[in-house]
């Protein structure tokens, strides 16, 4: 597929360090939702993509950046990055609903219950994880490769992913028995690893090359992700996180670093992005992009 | 495609009358789904599998029929057969919520977040949208078929389609305005038809053949789908609808009914019946499974 494939001069995430390359990626993969929403009327498209808006876009740089490994132009695999932006935008959504996070502020501004109502908010994640299909289908790849991603994206949302690891968290919550360590990274390979690992897997997938190098560093960024973010919880405050604070302390939740301690966090989460590291040796400078990111996951203070 | 395939003997679906065929196809559908659950342990597959049980099943019916019409073997469509009806549950599951539709009584039974908690509905039915399409994913036909069964489903269940046609049955239950006849066929395209349009063009979509005259029959069918269910609303009662009825009446809400009058509602509905039929007059008697499901749908009671 790559062989007599004609670049376009100029991608826009070549040549970009890591900052510029997350914005960049940003960039592409909201204009591929915008362009989806912005020419629908009403209150729903508008919450859809009001909830798109003002994110890290992680997610959608990891799928541009493995794209660009594989010498896969951005403007074909800009859907897939638009699409879990989506979907990861949709997940945010429920999360903060009353019944399960019941949280008032995202990204700093208030979240789409609170902006609308609780219906809207609801609808307007559903929506948004059908529209993450509809994108992701729309990858221009060969067929089979197209089947590949909407599959794994499922499978990485779904019951044995996303889905599954936010019940397991809200079990957590009034289990009597805090859970164990093996039990946290098993919750949380399903709840914030499979999206990242998908992400990081897509552009072997475009590319219809062997994903394992990509797998095994999606999911030992996944990993050290999280315990970042429980790291923010303790150490962070909202007004730079633009979410709710120390939230877990507070409800007494087994995080990482309840279990570990601050300090054996911190350390096991820089383990965890130099293994992430040598599971691209093979790629060389080209993987430099994806290592800036993974370091930047445990430098972030939002 | 056709040609060189050798079909079982004995498709399930071969053979039956309606409403055998009916059942033998709600078996087929939801052996799919309760393959993919069974195995999982945990309250969420618990619940996704309990919002899957005890339906007439009409969608993945009609996609079995739509497939048989095409020599396409049921257990070659069976996925997406399971698919539409795990979408279905997923929809009804959040239609049902406190934030929506508010509803005790599902297919007689108690609503997911009476039998649980809302969490659990929320992500019950989150996941099983996944499921939907993880396993339209998994139809036995050619790539190129598979994105297109994927990509027609996203943009039926989506803000263009069903979630659309909830979020605007919702807004008419506050507007000052009573929706006109127009608007809410415009609402019910959306909110009913989407699904089941998809369902009655999946076979031909799956045998790669033109879907025009199954679009067209899905689309009156559906319409007509809706206007007995309004119909049902003012003569049914709870116990063999399985649900809450006179609800609509009650909340002053337009419908059908209240537009045209109980008569000319079922004769509209009559009418489309007759309509949808006509589309279908080219395949001559191997459609007279789907012509018997559509007068089922304007002669059923529940």
């Amino acid at each position: 597929m790559r062989e007599g494939m004609c670049l376009p001069p100029g991608d826009p995430m070549d040549g970009l360090a890591f900052p510029a390359a997350l914005a960049a990626a940003r960039e592409i993969a909201e204009a591929q939702i915008m362009a989806r929403l912005s020419p629908l009327p009403g209150t729903l498209a508008q919450a859809m993509a009001y909830a798109c808006r003002g994110g890290k876009g992680l997610r959608g740089f990891l799928v541009l950046a493995s794209a660009r490994l594989h010498d896969v132009p951005s403007h074909q695999a800009a859907p897939a990055a638009g699409a879990i932006e989506a979907l990861h935008a949709y997940s945010l959504i429920h999360d903060d609903l009353p019944c399960m996070d019941d949280d008032d502020l995202r990204r700093g501004q208030p979240t789409v219950h609170r902006k609308w109502d609780e219906a809207t908010a609801v609808l307007a994640g559903d929506a948004l994880q059908s529209l993450a299909f509809e994108m992701v289908l729309q990858t221009a790849c060969p067929d089979g490769a197209r089947v590949e991603l909407a599959l794994q994206l499922a499978a990485a949302a779904g019951l044995r992913g996303m889905v599954g690891g936010q019940m397991a968290d809200i079990a957590a919550e009034t289990a009597e028995v805090p859970l164990t360590l093996d039990q946290i990274i098993a919750l949380q390979a399903g709840k914030t690893g499979a999206l990242i690992t998908w992400s990081t897997r897509a552009g072997a997938i475009i590319a219809g090359v062997d994903d394992t190098p990509l797998r095994r560093f999606g999911d030992c960024l996944g990993l050290a992700f999280q315990i970042w973010d429980d790291v923010l919880d303790v150490t962070g405050d909202a007004a730079t996180t633009g979410k709710a604070v120390g939230k877990d302390a507070a409800a007494g939740k087994a995080t990482f670093v309840s279990l570990l301690g601050l300090d054996a966090a911190r350390a096991r989460a820089r383990d965890l992005v130099n293994e992430a590291e040598s599971h691209l040796a093979a790629y060389g400078q080209k993987a430099q992009t994806l290592i800036d990111a993974a370091r930047f996951v445990i430098a972030r203070d939002t």
